[in-house]
């Protein structure tokens, strides 16, 4: 297997005022290539240690990825810290000082002079072409390591690793297997407790799991080799069947599942919010082709709450489902109600009846963290109604203390 | 200088499932205590790949953060890293074991047995509280490094780092210097066009600026000693006459300073919401205390879209601000109208007359940046109404198009 690595460059990304997405978008591309990345780092811009960590890489892994600190500017050196650490000078390549002055012709300006420092590098460098700015890109051996030094602009960066970067790697390394990830989405399970539920299933060699929690759902995937469907499909269902109905959705978030649920019937669902104080509706107008689903929003607060407040916290979430599915002709009203003593009632009014349960918090949370968890509770029941799956789910972190079940012929 | 590094762990942040905004979050939180990393490194949940990399570390480093890998599950392994790093065995933690049944207790439950793991530590480490899960931190040194191993959700992370570990650093190295950060948020200028107002600003020594974009808005931060406030407020006071109005808050968010403003004249806004789908009403809302001066909100999608569409848009915005101000018996309405054309209206209805105006996009955005922009947008006008501030400011990325504004004796 060849080791990968992937340096990041630049004091923005090392004092965490820009979020390094290059590198957490490399990642991603090179594992789908089946060029899983074995380390990432970041340096800032000396040179004294940009140089110590570009040969502590260049003794240890096969393939380094470099990213940043090709500008005009004096706090750019990847350059000359990799001329360094291989023990060489820079040159100056007049071919790219040819490119840049077409560059600039083309926009009817002089190059700066400045620019001229873009084109000297490493004596033994090979120029990646950049048809889409003035920074080339370069590779080169450093001791065991091949490097490619890339521009930090993302826009720069992606057009290079996708169009020189990878088939490049692919040609050299045509031993390489793409990994296949299977993924399903659950919600009202803890990490610990899949991990119990999962502890008898025993996977055949080259197969593992893998969690990620994007609260308040838990994600969880099946690493395998690609190509053998048939494996991966036996796994998956008997996944599927350890964790049953608070399987929100497979191999997409939850929000596209209830998109396509929602689209095949061509239904329209409408929302009323006290609790989750507009995070609902702004999550489902996250999914773009989810809002053609969706009608009208009513989002209440204070005075609204201390008059329903008085009512029955279960009958009140029923009535506002109700409500804001006759008044915005929907087929499906969905609520949230007002927060009372760690309790919150929510209500679906649909053709068939209405639900509504009112949980209680087991622990504290962030308001943050109880927007998404309300949010959350309520597209639930919304799923499990379009699933025909029981209504009611057992979530780890809340507890049901009152039900109701009113069907249409009672209403 | 202490030399400082952070080591993250995890396959889904190497392969790039997730972007690690701890670190981010990390390194600028050192930052301004003056502790500014020199290195941040990413590993899988490969033993291997991590005990190597900790060697590398506690070799090279002084203070070591590494975040991740201590959950339940098999696949989080830097408890048994650490210890092989150092050597030495894991040993069950009793005095863990009894937190994290308490825990569980507490939620009515039997502590699973996985959790178990989450007590099994290296042998000379020492445990960190993490009052907010089931994770403990612990630190330990190795070699010539002192480690402090963090747990991965971001609110137990963020909890003990501010709780535990910077207190603990600080009071190990007295020689460490606090920087002072003094912040303004901006909106409607770029980073460049903001660098370029400054280029005449001449610091003095010890002092720099800073820019971290969390678009729409720019954060303008200045560093400098900590204690000489004369200078800071000399300097802070060029600053804001160079950005002027498009300053929306100093040393806090813009809905802080949204939230102050309202509650001093103790006014309630309700919102009407076309083109930011619910995001306004859900973004306002995320600020807990300015919750209690909003009144009601609508969401409209499609059909009533369509319907108002017909309309002229400045107009129908006015009218969707005027309405809800009216119908929530509210002091102030505000609307996001369509979008149509790439061109959006707003609305702002008061009790001194109402503004609207309309913007077209001078480029392209994904549909979870616009809705950002058109929340920031309505927001800034409210917030330039409660200030005093002229109405209709200047904007980088978009063109107003047309305004208008109607005094309440013409309404």
């Amino acid at each position: 297997m060849i080791k990968i690595a992937m340096l990041s460059t630049g004091e923005e990304i090392l004092h965490g005022d820009i979020v390094d997405t290059n590198a957490a978008w490399l990642s991603r591309r090179f594992f789908e290539e089946g060029l899983a990345l074995h380390k990432r780092s970041t340096v800032g811009d000396n040179q004294f240690d940009l140089v110590n960590e570009l040969i502590n890489l260049s003794l240890n892994y096969d393939l380094v990825v470099v990213n940043g600190g090709l500008g005009p500017t004096s706090d750019d050196v990847t350059a000359e810290a990799a001329a360094e650490a291989a023990e060489e000078e820079v040159d100056l390549f007049p071919e790219w000082v040819e490119v840049m002055k077409n560059y600039f012709r083309r926009m009817g300006k002089e190059m700066p002079e400045s620019n001229i420092k873009q084109a000297m590098l490493p004596a033994s460098s090979t120029i990646i072409d950049n048809p889409v700015g003035t920074a080339c890109g370069f590779t080169m051996q450093i001791n065991q390591a091949q490097f490619f030094f890339t521009p930090g602009v993302p826009r720069e960066f992606k057009h290079m690793v996708d169009s020189r970067i990878i088939p490049a790697i692919k040609e050299k390394h045509t031993e390489t297997e793409s990994k296949e990830v299977s993924r399903m989405f659950t919600f009202g399970l803890t990490e610990s407790g899949i991990s119990d539920l999962f502890k008898n299933i025993h996977l055949p060699d080259g197969y593992e799991f893998g969690y990620r929690s994007s609260l308040p759902f838990i994600e969880v995937k099946l690493f395998g080799p690609a190509g053998d469907m048939e494996t991966r499909l036996k796994i998956m269902q008997i996944v599927y069947s350890h964790l049953g109905e608070n399987v929100v959705s497979v191999d997409e978030p939850i929000l596209a599942n209830i998109q396509a649920l929602l689209a095949e019937k061509r239904l329209v669902v409408s929302v009323s919010e006290q609790s989750s104080g507009g995070y609902l509706t702004s999550w489902l107008h996250s999914n773009e082709k989810l809002s053609d689903q969706l009608g009208a929003s009513w989002v209440m607060t204070n005075k609204v709450q201390h008059t329903l407040a008085e009512q029955d916290p279960l009958a009140a979430a029923l009535a506002l489902a109700a409500a804001i599915r006759e008044n915005s002709e929907s087929n499906i009203g969905l609520a949230t109600g007002n927060m009372a003593d760690g309790k919150v009632a929510f209500g679906l009014s649909t053709p068939y009846g209405e639900w509504g349960q009112i949980v209680s918090l087991k622990r504290s949370y962030e308001k943050e963290e109880l927007r998404k968890l309300y949010a959350a509770i309520a597209t639930d029941m919304l799923r499990r109604h379009l699933e025909g799956k029981p209504m009611f789910g057992e979530y780890a972190s809340v507890e049901r203390v009152r039900e109701l079940f009113v069907p249409a012929s009672a209403l």
